[in-house]
């Protein structure tokens, strides 16, 4: 059976909307419908620019797109301060919703996202690119092998890079009234999605801040970090920054494996990953090598990982609109609340004098 | 000028004197002079298993190394415990001193060693093998390129190892009255070296230990970790445990670069030992791949690390014995004191509940 491709409107002509709109051409079942940009100028321009076909529908507000019936959902990569209002205004008008993290500026906020889209029947989905890469799927193989992983005991995850001049004074993610959780909720946000992709989604009961935020003049993070702790024992530590080299690495430790890889948010290379794992790895004899090395896994994707969240996404939103019967699914929506909630703890942390603070489900 | 090699007493047949016999027998300035057990027996089967030449003195007791004139310098890796009394005792006949580590329970007994060895005129080092690969000195020279790597501003470092059945059972590292750091004072010191010589040796203010240690019945500890923090903003963490796969990685994060390596305490080869460094890493335009790429580093080595070390030191000792004008390296002694004085902080962290604990310099 073919369905018709999942019409896509873009809210807002954001840098990052750049890519998306290229993944929706890329992918094969969802098709650039319309965007929308407060300036009519503008998005005239960012539908020039990025491959929007000539049937597509220019607005100059965002409520036309919220109104056109032709779209089927939207991509929404607004500032976050701005997510709630137009991810509630999008699910009232029935459109499935691809958000930009960090999802909300608290998880309570966000709460009112998710009940908006539930009860208008609509996909919630947020876009985090790397959970799509067919990579993932092969680490977390490894990860849920008892032979050669175990269980899980820590985890580290950095993401920081190197901001320019003019992003940290610029950027939406360095003004309060735009993205106040500046580098936690960008960055931050891949490395606590990850922790809690590495432990099955399981919460951890306790977060502590680390000692040394930065904070830009107008009190906006632009580097922080936290250690996490399981009730089971297990442990996760991340760091993410404004102001430190490009650097993406994250290290799962179990019983019986390591995984390792540097790229995990944006692939060194578009159609080709890798990562590394080693499985009781040991010395020799007399300890002065390994007698046995980690291995490289390399994963090639034909499309980049982008377009595959756009696949999955309008996979989603096809079944839901083919038949009517088929359910959302939470797993997405779930996925973004536990990832909020752990920025929420860690926010609280920094903000109580790095005491401990307790993660709530 | 040539000079004769220092003949080494190795104090006790520990596991760990196989590899350090064997590296005194590869270097060019050393030679094995003698072993002591409390056992005879246990001495004399070392011996020959282990290539000491038939020249070399075998003795049923500690003590009759000491005595020996013909032993210039010692290899001391008895238990933790034991540092104290014997390394004093060494100093006090003049032997110079190559000590294991941790090097003591605290900086406090430390410095009774340090004493010793400075009134005594002899030289001391710590076995901490991986400071003298010649890869140690290449990554130094990118960590201190202010234009590849920048200023340092964050450190992390695992050294994990799934400990076997008899190990966590009968090994002095799981014993309270030999090794009662436990996997602190045995990965855990490798972790916080690595940490304080990325930081030039800087010490931190600030240790929080991690929530989750994990103690054995005896109350000692099986896995632990820290988050340090330094005046100017820096940070590092490190996790230590005998209860996960073997891993160690250390990852260095600058202001424009990352260092990254997977083996750095012993390398995955004898011979060839590599790292992997990144520079002004960036995306593409559109942000789906790295428009460069970190790079790997490859340094050869003959002699392996822990080699170079009793060459090393061999050479010290032999200065000082040459001359008679030769001060005593006072870095390694300092070194040593740093890497126990954060132990001993990150000790205090776990005992008062993981509250924050000042370093002591």
């Amino acid at each position: 059976m073919s369905v018709s491709p999942v019409r896509f409107g873009i809210i807002g002509c954001a840098y990052i909307a750049r890519k998306l709109s290229r993944a929706i051409n890329l992918s094969q079942n969802a098709v650039l419908q319309a965007v929308g940009s407060r300036s009519l100028e503008k998005a005239e321009k960012f539908a020039a620019e990025n491959g929007f076909p000539a049937s597509a529908k220019i607005y100059g507000s965002y409520e036309a797109i919220l109104d056109d019936p032709e779209v089927d959902a939207v991509y929404v990569p607004l500032p976050t301060s701005l997510h709630a209002k137009w991810a509630v205004l999008a699910a009232q008008k029935k459109k499935h919703l691809l958000l930009e993290k960090p999802v909300a500026l608290s998880a309570e906020e966000f709460d009112t996202i998710v009940e908006a889209c539930e009860s208008n029947g609509v996909q919630f989905m947020d876009s985090t690119m790397w959970m799509h890469h067919p990579r993932t799927v092969k680490m977390k193989e490894f990860l849920s092998n008892p032979d050669l992983f175990g269980e899980l005991k820590s985890v580290h995850s950095s993401f920081t890079y190197a901001a320019d001049p003019d992003f940290l004074e610029n950027d939406i993610r360095v003004k309060p009234e735009l993205d106040a959780l500046g580098a936690l909720g960008d960055a931050g946000w891949y490395c606590v999605r990850s922790i809690l992709w590495a432990a099955d989604f399981r919460l951890p009961k306790t977060v502590v801040a680390f000692r040394n935020p930065v904070f830009n003049k107008a009190g906006v993070i632009m580097a922080c970090g936290a250690s996490l702790f399981w009730e089971d024992g297990k442990l996760a530590t991340f760091e993410c920054s404004f102001l430190s080299n490009l650097t993406m690495d994250l290290t799962a430790i179990g019983t019986n494996g390591t995984l390792n890889l540097h790229d995990y948010v944006i692939p060194l290379e578009e159609k080709k990953a890798s990562y590394f794992t080693g499985t009781k790895t040991g010395f020799d004899e007399l300890v002065t090598a390994w007698d046995s090395k980690p291995s490289e896994h390399i994963v090639n994707t034909d499309l980049p990982q982008e377009g595959l969240m756009v696949e999955e996404f309008s996979r989603l939103v096809a079944s839901i609109k083919g038949d009517g019967a088929s359910k959302l699914e939470e797993k997405w929506p779930t996925f973004s609340r536990k990832t909020q909630l752990v920025l929420d703890a860690v926010k609280a942390s920094i903000e109580n004098g790095f005491e401990a603070v307790e993660v709530m489900g």
